[in-house]
């Protein structure tokens, strides 16, 4: 009982039981569950299906599933889950395969679980805290899209400033061929749907209810539009309900993209949750300055601070987070001057003595403090990018 | 020949030697000459003047120079100021002490050396490289506020944003009872001096040229302001002239202060050889972040993602720079929920199901998957902190 059914070797009749447990405890456990995640994994989706349902509710259903696990060595997890098993139960009665899946197939949504081949690798990040199943609706194929796409997210109550950059990002991922991933709400998340599919791209909603409620309502025809070219998907089955507590969950899954960048975030922003999930998974993250003077940054502006992000000003910026070697400019510091590159520390000293107006070597050589011959070798460096001409016996800018 | 007269216990005739050799020394080497700081540094500022100016002029003279260095085993140093000797020579044979006291004295300035009890100590950091001596016009007592202050630089070039932000910060520093340090340049300059005026704060202006000269020429209401209520200060004597190459060497002098801030920089800014320099004496380094989409900001920008400097948004991020401890507000991640603190996991999800309208514990255990002995465990908790109230077998938000 304790050998885990989710082994690729396995034939197809026990794939197809884990599938069908893995369905089931995606209405049974809440997302991100500790206990349950324990308990799937220890024993499997199918026999932990079976344990949880053995002895019926109550104290005495506790009783037979204590007895039952006596054998596993770790008292503490077992206690947890034999209590927790409690708050499955009464779902667990009501949780049946096929009326999920039927109910998925009346919205036009398929189901995609641990073991399936569709599964989006990145999630094994989150251990047991990984879904069991995801809902999908929409033709992208999530092992293409999802382990590779960059999450962009941000405040509802976004500005014109983050929406520009948000899209202005969205366009740099989907040219990079990577997709956009976000959690369709209002603000930097639309944007960033949004600037995706004009740019042809693919990107991904990860809803924190079923897929079959287009929430929120008011971004229905973008929700429509993401489905049609790419996909929005749920860790929840259909006809449940997004749950403030279902969306802190769902914010884990964004943040197991390739790379999450927080576009605009106030101080206490839910993005910063995804920031803080993303650097639990070793995930890189970026942060979009903004004006100091606007609130909607200052979340940004404290990741940054706290280095729980990196500066993040340019799409290049962005992909140099999920391909570093694939680096950007250098910084040059120290010069002010754009047309001259100055060769030699006397160069610069020579050429803002000369002018305009034409001056001898001797001449210049005072003003600058240097002998005849450095200056003469100065000009001829200075002549030689076209900083300076002669004229007779003088020297002169150009 | 060879033991430093630069000591505080020489007696006063050897002090004020040194004295009027330095201020000669400020006259004959352009600031940030190597290896005349590296001769004044080894002979002392007396000698190193007596071996300038023995032997003449040209070849002669040089073999004369070198003979007498003979004795000092760094033969690359000696060769480079043996070199170098004949650059100082022709500006040594016009610099006469009383000569360039007596312009000071006609514009107000004083001299300061290396010698005074005056001399700001932070200059130190700059090694051979600092100044020999300083002309001062105003009345602020450098040792009083330099090494504390700090340096507001940036763009000539700023935008109304930068601006703000520079006066915000100005006034921040001011308040702290710090002097604010800038350049004297239009834009953030200024605008840094003007805050500080106007906050009542002192400010010290560093300048390229001597300090008789209000340059730029329409900042010269600003920077008589600044002389009555802070100092004009330059390490070249009263008539050198503002030249570019002094404007790059001013900048190390401005970024001795205890931190630097660049407020507002575009990519090639000379405000970034400020944060340079400051970086190569270990000061601290703030950068103060902008909208993406200005170019004003790049320069900020790519200090932060170069790790060349603090993202900087408040004046209390300012003052943190320059004594840590004195700590800001932690950033909190994760909460999304401005009034209310969950004291536990389960209360998230029942205050989420309980809603406005009422529920059983019941309808409450099923609807958030907890057992009814944990809904009413967080009802509690959440009943105590004024986030729900029972009316009579349901319980409801308030």
């Amino acid at each position: 009982m304790t050998e885990p059914e989710v082994n690729p070797m396995a034939d197809e009749d026990h794939r197809e039981a884990a599938r069908r447990a893995l369905v089931v405890w995606s209405a049974i456990a809440e997302p991100g569950d500790n206990a349950a995640g324990w308990i799937v994994d220890t024993l499997g989706p199918v026999a932990a299906l079976d344990w949880l349902l053995m002895g019926g509710e109550g104290d005495e259903g506790q009783r037979v599933r204590r007895e039952e696990l006596a054998v596993i060595p770790m008292p503490r997890e077992v206690a947890a889950a034999v209590k927790a098993s409690e708050r499955w139960h009464r779902r667990a009665r009501d949780a049946h395969c096929d009326i999920l899946l039927h109910r998925a197939q009346v919205c036009g949504a398929r189901v995609v679980t641990r073991v399936d081949s569709e599964w989006p690798s990145c999630l094994d990040s989150l251990g047991s805290l990984a879904p069991y199943s995801l809902w999908i609706r929409g033709g992208a194929v999530l092992t293409d899209v999802w382990p590779s796409g960059v999450a962009l997210v941000g405040a509802r109550s976004a500005t014109a400033y983050g929406e520009h950059v948000a899209a202005d990002l969205a366009c740099g991922v989907v040219d990079a061929g990577r997709a956009v991933i976000s959690g369709g709400a209002f603000g930097i998340d639309a944007r960033a749907h949004r600037a995706a599919l004009a740019a042809g791209g693919v990107t991904v909603a990860l809803l924190a209810g079923g897929v079959d409620r287009l929430y929120p309502a008011a971004n229905a025809d973008l929700l429509t539009a993401v489905m049609r070219d790419g996909a929005l998907v749920s860790e929840v089955p259909p006809g449940h309900a997004p749950m403030r507590s279902r969306f802190l969950q769902r914010n884990r899954l964004i943040a197991s993209s390739a790379a999450t960048v927080v576009v605009e975030a106030a101080m206490r922003s839910g993005a910063l949750s995804t920031a803080r999930h993303a650097a639990a998974m070793h995930r890189p993250v970026g942060a979009v300055p903004g004006p100091v003077t606007s609130a909607s940054s200052a979340g940004c502006h404290a990741l940054v601070r706290e280095n729980a992000a990196v500066l993040v000003a340019r799409p290049a910026d962005v992909l140099e987070l999920v391909a570093p070697l694939e680096a950007c400019l250098p910084l040059e510091l120290g010069s002010a001057t754009h047309r001259i590159d100055f060769a030699h520390p006397h160069d610069r000293a020579v050429f803002d003595v000369v002018g305009g107006r034409g001056l001898t070597t001797d001449e210049a050589s005072y003003r600058a403090g240097l002998t005849g011959r450095e200056v003469l070798a100065s000009l001829g460096r200075l002549e030689l990018v076209g900083a300076v001409e002669r004229c007779g016996a003088t020297w002169r800018r150009i």
